[in-house]
């Protein structure tokens, strides 16, 4: 499934040339755990549909990533200079290069969902609302806006929980959303919103704790919070509570899980996956 | 006309609070003269199809607009501290903002196409393939590219133009292809591509004359090309064979308009005002 995601991923032509088309390659092209693609990928299987159908959604919401991190990394943001292990995006192009990548790769997001011909123009124009509402200004970028303002001061845990949330369970919520739609089982997606919820949470407190726990070879970044001197749940509540937390998020991850009506176990596995990883 | 939109576009609610809320409608609100949606409308009702069907897509050509303007201000961009007479974005909300603006802004044109209820799903999957078209890598962005290449570079006037058409020209383009899309009139989008291609050459070049005949009052602006030392028509041909390009390009649109079955002239008049303004 990965194998076939990175295919298409390798194969995809933006029709065009030059500097922003070789930042977008470069900002795409290696490194990422492609986490979220595989999460369409895995429920999508699990619905007994052919992954085919998902593969412009699974593309669309992987350039979305790309393009945060693109963003994120810019000096007037989070100012890192690595990425996945190699210089990022705006030190190896210049910002103003990395900024209209940026702008590139979400842009061709809906074009890759608008001119997919594997599903019918309403499923399309779903997931480009579903998208747009996941990603942007009342989702994954008021994540964002909610992470800069709480730089650099002290935050309750509801307050890192409510950032965690947008900035990261947001777009797995269109992940899975994103499959059920294209399996036409829009009845389950209340359930895959709790479910992507909870990733989203372990996931970043995975992040804490490994930010705390890693080396720079080991997970291919510095651990940029940590110098920003911004609130974590680690620093808030401890090493301990934190994998506490995290093991409790997964639990109630497989409860949900396990009341939908699936014909396999991809996800289950994928998420079995995150739950053991090390970086 | 102008009202109506104004009035859509004040009402446009973004679900969203807070900073990136602030700049986002900071960076609408006033002050554009709004060419683009305008295009859009009074072709729509030139083809005899109330406006209401075409204030999404001309809400969401605006907001494409403004989130250029919003990055291309940046100081790693054109570095423009005044825009429409006021504060550029970053000026007043910090660069992070700016930057998050700027992307929300691009985000929400796609959502709000494909939330319009007065559309059919195809049409709007056209809409939205067309605007990242037109907007994207191989459009606006790739304009932009070539802009920041060409910058302190002596360039041909090929180059220059070749910058306007990508720059300028494609946002146009969609205004004109989304009001065929709409209006079912398809076979009309080669020659509305050809009068959007002159228009946003025309409308460059007029700008560059602006620029150099205008002052900061009168234009809301600095001139930052010029101080930028970019390669402009008025450099390249000078004063006078300029403002005969321009002349020369408006014959071409209103020859290429008059072999349009429409049933108004909303558009010729507006492209009459075009031609003659004077900021």
């Amino acid at each position: 499934m990965l194998n076939t995601f990175e295919k298409f991923l390798q194969d995809y032509n933006y029709n065009s040339q030059g500097s922003v088309n070789d930042a977008v390659i470069y900002a795409t092209a290696d490194g990422g755990k492609r986490v979220r693609p595989m999460l369409l990928l895995a429920l999508l299987s699990d619905y007994g549909i052919n992954i085919e159908k998902g593969l412009s959604a699974a593309l669309a919401i992987e350039l979305i990533h790309s393009y945060s991190l693109v963003h994120d990394d810019l000096p007037a943001m989070d100012n890192d200079d690595y990425r996945r292990g190699k210089l990022s995006t705006h030190k190896q192009f210049g910002e103003d290069i990395a900024i209209l990548a940026g702008d590139a790769l979400l842009t061709e997001a809906f074009a890759i969902i608008a001119s997919d011909i594997a599903n019918y123009p309403e499923e399309k124009i779903k997931l480009v609302q579903a998208l747009a509402k996941y990603s942007g200004i009342g989702g994954m970028i008021y994540g964002q806006q909610l992470d800069l303002a709480g730089e650099s001061k002290a935050l309750l845990l509801d307050d890192v929980k409510e950032i965690n949330v947008y900035k990261t369970s947001n777009l797995i919520m269109f992940a899975l959303s994103a499959a059920a739609i294209i399996a036409n089982a829009d009845q389950d997606i209340e359930k895959l919103l709790v479910i992507a919820k909870d990733l989203g949470l372990a996931f970043q407190i995975q992040d804490d704790i490994l930010d705390v726990t890693k080396t720079f070879e080991e997970i291919g970044k510095y651990a940029s919070d940590e110098d920003n001197d911004k609130s974590t749940y680690v620093k808030l509540i401890g090493l301990e509570a934190s994998k506490a937390s995290v093991a409790e998020l997964f639990e109630n991850i497989y409860n949900v899980l396990n009341t939908l009506d699936l014909k396999s176990n991809n996800l289950k596995e994928l998420i079995v996956n995150i739950e053991n990883r090390q970086k």
